[in-house]
C-alpha cells in the first residue's frame, strides 16, 4: 500500500514525545507529519529557505489523524508522504506512519496547505515550478 | 453557534506553544482540545482518577482540525466542547475555539475515543452512568 | 519558605505535559517556569505587547531546574517567581513550583534573561520604568 | 573542546520546537539533550528496554542550560555528550550542542540523573556493568 507514497523519512520516538498512557501522545503525531512534508519538500529541492526566499509560506488549514495501533519510547517510525491533491492555491499532503520496531501501521492522516504571502499571509497560486515538482516526485 | 455547546474552559497560549509563523503551532490545537476534554469529564463528575478507580482509560483512535484563524501569544482562547456521538465503546467530542482577545473563531474540530480497559486496552462499552452523565451535560 | 515570593500562578497539568514515566517530563518545567514570567510581568503593566511596542524583547541565556518531587495528570501546581537580581541589562527570575494537589515542592529554578532590542537582538539597558516596577513588587 | 565528548549524535530542527521568537525554544534544549542521553546509553549496550528489564529507571533531579546563539528551523544540530561524573546512585551528564548549519555553539548544560527502582522509584546504586561501560566510553 505504500508504494503509492513517492517519499518517506523516519524519525526515532522520544521520551517528551510520549505520556502518561506509556505510548506517544495523539498530538505528537502532526509534528511527525510536519517533518514529512519539511524533508519532502528539501527532496524537491523547495527547502522553507527557498520558499521564503520566494516570498511565499504555507499555513496549514486542516488536519487528520487515525491512530491505529500504539508506538512507544524509541520505537523506529517510517513516515511515508505524498501529495494527494494540488488545487489552485492548496495542496493536500497524505501520510502512514509505520513502526519498523513492531512491524505495525500506527497512524495515517492528513495535512491541508494553503500557499500564502510570506508577510500578509494572503493566499497565493502554488507557483508553477513547485506544481511541476511535486507531480514529477508523484510520478 | 456556540450554544449548542454545553461546556467550556479557557486557557492562555503559551510561548513555547507558538512557532516561528508567529503564531499557535497547528499540532498545539490538539493538545487545547484534549484539555477541554479532561475538563469537561472532571465537570461531569468523572475525572481521570474515577476514570481509572472504574479499571477505564481512553484510547484517542481519530482526531480532526481546521485551522480558522491564527492565534497569537497571550491571546485568551475558549475551547467549546459537546459529545457530538456516543456509540457503543465510542464518543466523538466536538470542538470550538474561540479567539476571546480577537473575537475571532480559531479552530473547531474533533476527537473520537474509545474506552479501553486500563491495564491491557481491550475495548469496553461505555459505562451507563458516564453515558448518562454525558446525555445529560447535553441538554 | 514562599513569602519571599512576591508573585504566584497556577496551572493544571495538562496530560500532554506527562511523559511514559507517568509523570510530568522535565523540561516542561522550563515551560511553567516561562509562564509565571508572563503572568508577572503582565501583572506589574509591563505585558509582551508593551515590551514590543517599546522595540524591546527578553533573550533566555541560561535556565536551572531541580526536580524535586514528580507530579501528575491533573495536579494543581503553583509557580512562586521573584526577580532575584537585576542587572545592567540581565534579570535572573527564581521559581518555586508547590504542588497543591500533593502539598509538596515539585520543583525550583532559575532563568536569566538578557534585554535586547526586539529586532537587532543587542542586548539593551532593562529600562528605568521596568526596572522600577520590578523592585516595588519585590517590596 | 569537543574532543573530551566521546560520543554525539545529530538532530535537524522542526518547526515545532521554534516559537514566534523565530528561534529554537528554550525548553526544547533539554529534550535535545534527552536526545543525546538516550542514544549514548543506548551505543554501550544499555538502552532504556535493557534498563527496565534490569528493573532500573532514571530520574532527572537536576537541570542545567546555557543558550549561546539562537538556533532555527532546519538548522542541522550535533549534540556531544559525556558523563561528567558518576556517584554511588546518581551521574551528571555534559552536553554541548553544535549548530553545524552556522558553525556556533547553540547551547551547552548539564543533567543529573538518580538511579532508582523503576517501580517504587527508591534511589539504587549505578550498576557496575553500566558505571564500567561509561567509564570505558570515556577513555
Amino acid at each position: 500500500m505504500t508504494d503509492l507514497y513517492p517519499f518517506s523519512t523516519s524519525i526515532r520516538v522520544r521520551f517528551n514525545e510520549t505520556d502518561a498512557q506509556g505510548h506517544v501522545n495523539f498530538a505528537q503525531y502532526l509534528n511527525y507529519f510536519d517533518v514529512a512534508v519539511t524533508e519532502y519538500l528539501r527532496a524537491i529541492g523547495f527547502s522553507y529557505q527557498q520558499m521564503l526566499a520566494e516570498n511565499l509560506d504555507m499555513l496549514y488549514v486542516d488536519s487528520h489523524a487515525s491512530y491505529i495501533a500504539p508506538s512507544h519510547f524509541e520505537d523506529s517510525l517510517r513516515i511515508h508522504c505524498r501529495v494527494g491533491k494540488i488545487g489552485n492555491s492548496s495542496a493536500r499532503f497524505d501520510f502512514q506512519i509505520f513502526n519498523e520496531t513492531t512491524n505495525c501501521l500506527t497512524a495515517n492522516g492528513e495535512i491541508t496547505i494553503v500557499m500564502a504571502d510570506r508577510k500578509t499571509f494572503q493566499k497565493m497560486r502554488v507557483p508553477d515550478h513547485l506544481r511541476q515538482a511535486l507531480e514529477d516526485k508523484q510520478q
